[in-house]
């Protein structure tokens, strides 16, 4: 039998303190940048809103104690969250020339790259000042630090961009950098809120945050496209090597040898993925990112049955997606 | 006889405390980016270590007494407020697609767009980091408050542009959102590092920011180029309209018909500033500017007479700049 660790299911089984905890974050964040002019709040409201699946947020709760004990601090822990992985996301569509995304137009593509980064800017702010309107210093720390790592980690990306050689480690360092420090930074933040110890809750975010981007990176070849919302090889097509490629160019020569630059088309890129596929790369890395996910469920720290059982479902969840 | 209230008197006038201070503030600065990769930091570094006026740094210092008492909370604060400006310029460069700050390229120009905003992203993230460390979460609630307005006013900045008819209400709110609120957010940390009332010193630091401002766009009519580091009139071409315009156009008829976008060369762009300063538009912003700096000193709290003298002088010194 298949699980589905959708968040639905997690915030089920996490009680009804969760769904709390989360509607209290919906509510919040969308009452937030009133005051900061009609047409940012405007840009900004509609990347909160556009949604996305809320698995920051979710681990801050979740990370706090199950069930969840409603507080302004859990609840502004988890907005900051979601709201400096928004202005994330506004930045990367700013840089990426993104049309699209969850199916709707990017800030940039509605606004321009003016409006974009400004609003990208402004929800950065506006995470630090939720944070610091409930919550601890050490909750700040932690998320400056996160928030330092998502910079290094984009930028990381640019430098290694068209580089076919790439070295795993430096692909590895890049997934920690850029998405598994904020996973890091749910589970502490979720921590000083509850009781349990920040840093191996810490440990345990970050090794299922890598797991989600080495999830997400076999997603951009495998597709479906329907369901990722972006051609297959799109990151191809971007110069982002990932694992998939690096293991298929040990695999195979014409791998070896491509020149990403030479990629024009999308059709070009679904080949080049078809290729990769053929090499069975994608299975080593599902394996790594399985074999990260349990080995992050072992090191979880002594727990109420409930909140591991409730980690242990979003841990398997990132693996799980479109599977 | 005329006062040269530059950084250097105000920092000798202060004492050695303050010199001390603003020493360990370089120095920090210069460290702080290490282990944040090799091309990142050279180019936050190139960002930071060009230099300024570090007037944020000076105003933390000084509203947190004189002689100015070294702690790492004070030198904490000073780096977080002049990294948080530092960050704005790199993305207002960004935005401008600006060539040359201070005499030197800019991040963009340098690196690329995608670099400059990963740059003022891990800047701006670095702040809260750096005031995490030794700051109190009331200072990152004046830091996140100030950075939200910076965004807010560097969009409304963008969406009044080209608009004549921008009203000098929109005009004075831009000019406290995009300038004044990181002023009073480096009073009201150098007061938490000291003793000083910090609502009030925060208000005077907010007036002597919107003084700043207006005269920065005084300067942007008179120049001279090789003072303000860009030639006459950058700001109609860029179609910012400020203070001299607004008055102006209530004088001069061909003023109030002019259309920014109709301006295409920088000889145009000075054939406007001398139409401006034909109607003495200048007279009147400089004097708004002088008026700004004389309640912001009558409305000091009751400070040590030394403290006040020094506060005093960096007052005088933002409107007296290459006068």
């Amino acid at each position: 039998m298949q699980r589905t660790a959708s968040v639905e299911a997690v915030t089920a089984a996490g009680g009804a303190g969760v769904s709390d905890v989360m509607y209290r974050v919906e509510e919040r964040m969308s009452g937030l940048l009133d005051g900061y002019g009609h047409l940012l709040a405007a840009h900004a409201q509609a990347t909160i809103s556009a949604g996305g699946k809320r698995l920051r947020p979710l681990l801050v709760c979740l990370a706090s104690g199950v069930p969840v004990h409603e507080s302004d601090q859990l609840v502004s822990s988890a907005v900051a969250v979601e709201l400096v992985h928004a202005a994330t996301l506004v930045h990367d569509d700013v840089l990426d020339g993104a049309s699209l995304r969850r199916g709707r137009p990017t800030v940039v593509a509605a606004g321009g790259r003016l409006l974009a980064t400004a609003t990208g800017d402004l929800l950065f702010s506006r995470a630090f000042a939720e944070l610091a309107e409930n919550g601890s210093i050490e909750a700040v720390r932690a998320l400056s630090r996160a928030a330092s790592g998502l910079a290094a980690g984009e930028l990381m990306q640019r430098a290694d961009a068209w580089d076919a050689s790439v070295s795993l480690e430096r692909y590895l360092e890049r997934c920690r950098l850029k998405t598994a420090v904020l996973f890091r930074g749910a589970c502490e933040l979720g921590a000083f809120s509850g009781g349990a110890p920040a840093r191996s809750l810490g440990q345990f975010g970050e090794a299922i945050g890598l797991a989600f981007q080495l999830l997400d990176d076999i997603l951009d070849v495998t597709g479906p496209p329907e369901r990722t919302g972006k051609p297959r090889g799109a990151d191809l097509l971007d110069g982002t090597v990932t694992l998939p490629l690096i293991v298929g160019r040990g695999r195979d020569r014409r791998l070896a040898e491509l020149e990403l630059r030479s990629l024009r088309s999308a059709e070009q890129a679904a080949d080049v993925c078809d290729a990769i596929t053929a090499t069975g790369a994608l299975e080593v890395a599902r394996d790594r990112a399985l074999a990260v996910v349990a080995r992050a469920k072992e090191t979880l720290p002594l727990l109420p049955a409930e909140q591991r059982s409730a980690l242990e479902l979003v841990a398997d969840g990132v693996v799980e997606r479109y599977s």
